[in-house]
């Protein structure tokens, strides 16, 4: 670890203490969050992320359910499993794990998940009322980007930030989350012309492709902070399974001002953001029932 | 108007014309489209708007209503006029004309219109559907922004593109719309350090903030296509009121490979694109119904 590493683990800690005080908080007024995972067929390759969002979820108190649905279940009947939790008041959020088998449209299915209940963000209604400011219910590893950046102490309005990668689930809500801060935003991607000129001018880089070493430090203003939020497993020169970001760290780090290693640095702070949108859409459900039934009664 | 000027008369003619064409198809086919403008209060702001809407609808044979609700109507009492005209198979579309009394939320009431009678792509559902990249249904300016770029003849592809203003239902929506076509994207605003040194770099420039001559030729890069979105209404130097767009015309013509003026560039196309997303909803509405109900009944 360099002394200019952007570390997540603190990050993360100092969000979950806060979200097990809500979590607690939320209990006493019954409604206690709690998540459900549901994974469709073969889970080998989302094992490790349900796990981690299992003990993460269960040290801070929010109850986590799994629910393994078989390959060969019927877009119907996902979307009938899924309705039926919407529906269910004890359920506050649900996590459809990627990837789905190919015969499923994981689009339909995210839209199928109420927004109320949309932990992950990803319903298209979710992602537009980001674009309408409002920020508390975005996709978890844009929101944890965004978060890393502001631990920097960078003033965010008028920075020049340029995203590199425009996927709707991290690219782009990056750039609204920035847009809404105030900062200027490009957003580059495999068809940019000249993705040097853009990232050598910028404050601060998100890279969010799947490439690595796609980002070097000949790309890099000097002092600028570069927040990695590619995963990738590569062979090391050992033969040994590794895993690394899309930035090449090694001759990033010495000109970068702040740079979050990977992992160890967005990734940790992804599952906490995953566990303050389930409290945040525990109160937003309670205030809904309340509105409707005039008393909190569950 | 200059030899470089990007007229928006004929582009609206020809998607008009198309319009028409469509129109008369799902009239045979028993689903003729309709248009359903909402004032709110006083109309004299939108009084034009709303005529010019009505002769454009009439003229590819749209059938256009009007409904003028009270100034005293409460949010409630909207929501629940919006909720009979999503449930009535006969309207195609709702328009909810702006601005609307103080002591209601425009946001909440774009939310109630149903995502697919939402021709003026409005309803964040819609707008997360673009970030999406479904493109069809999507807020009408910037929609009609794009097309007058795409009139240019210029790849789309790797083309740097600097948009100026962040509103929710323009310059973020223009944003998208050019990622989908695969430019690479800057948006700017009012708290962007130095607006210049983006749009000098710029192969298409489009402003959407409301400033008279706020875009000057010393700002665009020789060649460069400029798309002007604003609509001001200045008194000129003999007392009269005109409207005028946020490039200054005459500085920026000699320079600009393409320029929108302003009347005459984006707002003829505006309406017209308002007509297509009418037919894009009845065409949605139709497939909606006849999967569930197995024929073309209504």
């Amino acid at each position: 670890m360099g002394e200019r590493d952007l570390t997540g683990r603190a990050v993360a800690d100092g969000i979950l203490a806060e979200v097990a005080a809500e979590v607690q908080a939320l209990g006493e007024a019954h409604w206690p969050p709690k998540l459900v995972s549901i994974t469709v067929g073969d889970e080998s390759a989302v094992d490790v992320y349900v796990r981690n969002q299992r003990r993460t979820a269960e040290s801070v108190g929010i109850a986590f359910e799994t629910r393994r649905l078989p390959e060969r279940i019927t877009q119907e009947e996902l979307r009938a499993a899924i309705a039926a939790l919407n529906v269910d008041p004890q359920v506050s959020g649900i996590i459809l794990q990627r990837p789905v088998p190919k015969h499923i449209s994981i689009k339909a299915m995210q839209t199928t998940i109420h927004p109320l209940k949309d932990v992950e963000g990803m319903n298209p209604a979710s992602i537009g009322n980001i674009v309408y400011n409002e920020l508390e219910l975005a996709p978890c590893t844009a929101l944890a980007a965004v978060e890393m950046l502001k631990r920097t102490g960078l003033q965010l309005q008028g920075l020049e930030a340029v995203v590199i990668g425009h996927s709707e689930i991290v690219g782009k809500p990056i750039a609204f989350l920035l847009l809404s801060e105030g900062a200027t935003v490009t957003v580059c991607h495999h068809m940019t012309r000249s993705l040097a000129v853009h990232s050598r001018r910028a404050d601060a880089v998100f890279v969010a492709v799947g490439k690595p070493k796609l980002v070097t430090g000949d790309m890099i203003k000097p002092g600028a902070a570069v927040i990695d939020i590619g995963i990738n497993e590569v062979i090391d020169d050992e033969g040994k399974s590794r895993v690394v970001g899309d930035v090449d760290y090694d001759s990033v780090a010495p000109v970068a001002g702040w740079i979050t290693p990977v992992p160890g640095g967005v990734g940790p702070v992804t599952v906490a953001v995953l566990m303050r949108n389930t409290v945040v859409a525990t109160r937003r459900q309670k205030a809904h029932y309340e509105a409707r039934l005039g008393a909190s009664t569950f």
